[in-house]
């Protein structure tokens, strides 16, 4: 797939260095797919056929899995062209033994019967695991989530937190955090207390990092109070940085992945509904950046538009680092920009290159292979050929983004 | 001009597809040029020659063409590094013969009197839209354009509507409006009948779009009200709203222009005084795009900044379309990134690949030209070497955005 | 450094003219650096050393200056990627004689000696304008600089205005503008005259452009009063429209470089704290554009965002003209894009290429270099293969960018 010798060269090299995945969706208890309808499940695959045409009734429950199975491929003609459509032939074909061109229709059966077939060995997952060379998988775990029946060295807890920041009003998460910290929450002190808990428990149980997602408007600031107001947004502002004085505290790394506005096409599918608003600006965290100098924000921005900002922030600010390539900047056109601004800017050691957002742990390897490739292109060329590095340091340099960054910023 | 063979080869087999090019501003009855003045009085150069020190007085209407022509060429020295410039050299040499490297004011005169001679032929036209392959041509109509003595099946007419949302506060709009529909304009159920007599004329003559251009800041929703206010901001909404409605009940796709400010150059030259404030986002158009999941939306945005919110609404929204490349972002670095970001992003289904925004049909083989160029180096490079496509499957895929996406989506 | 032979060979001829630099902060009476502390003072590398992990404490006036070269050195290898690491081993090889592959701090200290040996030679200064190629170079002068000791024809004078828009109201300026120009700022009539005598000395003293930095917000506008108001806002806006109207007056462009938060890393070091905020148009200055049709406004941006923006502004209005590439916007990547982007738009006679914004003379090499580099890869392919330009043609073309168009523009 890479024509460039140098770049191929260069990714055969960076694919053997084993990788850290610092954000995923993964479920520890059932990491890999069981049937190729959790593959299917993906929303890059439910939302896309929908976009394209698909009604939003084969993916109701009752459906017999394998005939939304089929009906999802039969949509994939319309969407073929796209790198996600790709990240599913490189399943099939790493996997699932698929040695066609293009996945039709006729191949749903098949495909279905030979998912289900391998996927049900005792050691899939440790199969998968090994062939996409992921040593490590960071977790979103809900506030209320156990931690327990996993190896969290393997899979590493962190702490999700938007529904501390973003409705903590509501009743059922009240009730939650309840059940998770015996704390009823009636006055800012038990919010804090609660709180308290939930990173005590989250530490004692291995977590690395806290999470949250933010919309394109949130600006936090010391200066918001949460006792003598009903407004939602200075709530979430005072639990936000409350939060960010427990990551001091606890010394976890505060992963901050900006800009989604939530159910923006409401009538979509699952998880397929959240956009955004390409103004915001990274101005709006100078005040966090500055009050938690010993905090670490490892940061996502949604859109490519913002990766000078990040890029400059992280150049600038010792505690800002550049984290990974998210949702809709995750396409080649926008990872290789990206990525070559910041090899150009950041210092490398405030780099994480790339994680996979993964529901399932075989998306693991085709989106990593996406990043690698890439990778070896901008390294064979702005660095390699440039002359500034030899092609041992070009891949120490990746190893740096892949791994040991990573291992150092999250003290895995 | 291809230097890759690949891409050259693909670049042939491209251009064999008929287009339907599916924005410009042809006049039908006059669709070709009749002199070179008609060429140079294209706002690219009139602008261009002003903006590098031209001053308007050769473009008065006393000014003898062949003058203006041979003006305009002198100040091309200053701006022969354009696209737009490479465009007119295109149509010198495909149309007029031309075989030099550069046009300069000695080459004027020649010129002048080669396209006289050459357009007064009564083939011309015919000629025209052989030589660039172009099928059919979406207009811009005029609400109160009378849509007769041409074939709308080559010319297909479209529902301009700027004036409606804009300028319906303007007595000469409500003049030629109630010319138009025989509706004298007083109250928001006038404003209803005489749109809905629009649609109907349009429709009946054979109209496949409704169109119109937006400033950055524009927020089309529900709420607005005509009657009960003035404010020309709300009236505009309302307006905008009640066509939407039309479109879903005529059935016709909504061409959204989106991102201009008119007039910032106010002592511009004509058409040369439009930009823009790259602050705007497609989230202002969330609740229309929710509003009428019916209708279809082809979206402009005048910025390669927007893009990526385009490549991402088009993406989630089933009923958005992305369309072609406009004005400001019509030049080489954006339309190669902005056409990458869109094949891998988007459901091929969604996309139409170019329009020519064209005053007169010589421009389309230039203009086209430069998108072919672009789009099989993309499709060479991103799919035929990147082992996702075979040669014949890229071409399929330039199929869909030149010609039949616009077909089916307009129903053409 | 360039692996393609074209762009290789369009490269030395590049580097065959004679520079313009056309904004720098050099110091005329001392211009080139005495040690290796002067060059890793500047603060790329000594903020990217501080976001890379390094204290503050090596900066103090009272650390050894050798001592603080060998630590930031030492940091080096935590930001050897970059592109500004890049220019310190250009410097390093080209005027220190280093012929080693990476910069370690087993170097430090030989490099220290080499250094002050080299630059102690009385005619340093020329040795490096000479082999930097470099002609002239515009400075960036305090309103109360004396402009007196150095030949102003080789270091063109400045009238630098932050101090007047932003910062009148403090009492230390009004002080130096009373010492400058023996007016005691009472009134706007006071303003306005001590505003006259400065332009008056400047130009006297053969300044050739006026300049400030402005922040993403600011909008001028002419209906902006000093007197009658307190709010900071209004009053930078009334002076910067007086200093519009003096470049008028007195003929001088009036170069503004837009987009600047000042201290948003308030603990960062020196010149190592300001950022920005994306969401800023040129809008902003539609009113200043129309209202001073004969004064050129060189523009420069601090995003790679916003270059469509000045590209399509410089398009269209006669009096803006594309400038360097400014600070965070000064990495290849934005570089090439937005080189590109102004190439394919901007008439050629409307832009200077580029700028060290230097504040020592060796930096004018190796940034100049990064640029010519990335200009004659843009002229090999989209010029020169691309077919609409021969070798000679690209090469006039570069020296419009990097030498004649200043010439003009600034009358040097």
């Amino acid at each position: 797939m890479l024509t460039d010798s140098l770049a191929a060269q260069l990714y055969a090299e960076i694919c053997r260095i084993p990788l850290i995945d610092s954000h995923s969706h993964i479920n520890p208890l059932q990491a890999a797919s069981r049937s190729l309808d959790d593959i299917l499940g993906y929303h890059y695959y439910t939302e896309l056929a929908h976009s394209a045409g698909m009604s939003k009734a084969p993916l109701a429950a009752h459906v017999d899995p394998r005939e939304r199975v089929r009906i999802i491929i039969e949509y994939m003609d319309r969407f073929d062209n796209t790198a996600q459509y790709g990240w599913f032939v490189d399943i099939a074909r790493t996997f699932l033994g698929f040695t066609g061109e293009r996945i039709t229709p006729a191949d749903a059966t098949g495909l279905c019967e030979t998912a289900e077939r391998l996927m049900a060995q005792p050691d899939w997952e440790e199969q998968v695991l090994r062939k996409s060379n992921i040593e490590k998988v960071f977790l979103t775990n809900d506030f209320d989530d156990p931690l327990e029946g996993f190896d969290t060295n393997r899979y590493v807890p962190c702490l999700r937190t938007d529904d501390l920041v973003f409705h903590l009003d509501k009743p059922e998460v009240r009730q939650r955090l309840a059940k998770a910290t015996n704390v009823e929450v009636h006055s800012w002190r038990d919010v804090q207390t609660a709180v308290t808990k939930l990173f005590e428990h989250f530490t004692r149980k291995g977590a690395r990092a806290c999470a949250v997602s933010l919309p394109p408007n949130f600006t936090p600031t010391a200066a918001a109070r949460w006792e003598g107001t009903t407004d939602p947004t200075v709530r979430s502002q005072a639990i936000f940085w409350l939060l960010a004085d427990h990551c001091r505290a606890f010394k976890l790394p505060f992963d901050l992945m900006i800009g989604v506005n939530r159910r923006v096409y409401a009538n979509g599918v699952y998880q397929g509904q959240d956009l955004f608003d390409q103004r915001t600006s990274l101005i709006q965290y100078a005040e966090l950046f500055n009050s938690f100098p010993d905090v670490i924000f490892p940061i996502s921005v949604l859109t490519s538009v913002q990766n000078q900002e990040l890029a400059s922030y992280s150049w600038i600010f010792p505690n800002v680092i550049t984290h990974g390539h998210w949702w809709y900047s995750n396409i080649p056109v926008y990872v290789e920009r990206d990525t070559r601004a910041r090899l150009q800017a950041v210092p490398k050691t405030k780099q994480i290159g790339y994680y996979s957002d993964m529901y399932k742990l075989e998306f693991g390897l085709p989106k990593f292979n996406m990043y690698r490739r890439i990778l070896a292109g901008v390294l064979a060329d702005d660095f390699v050929r440039a002359g500034s590095h030899s092609e041992t340091q070009a891949l120490e340099l990746a190893r740096l983004l892949l791994r040991d960054n990573s291992r150092r910023i999250f003290g895995v």
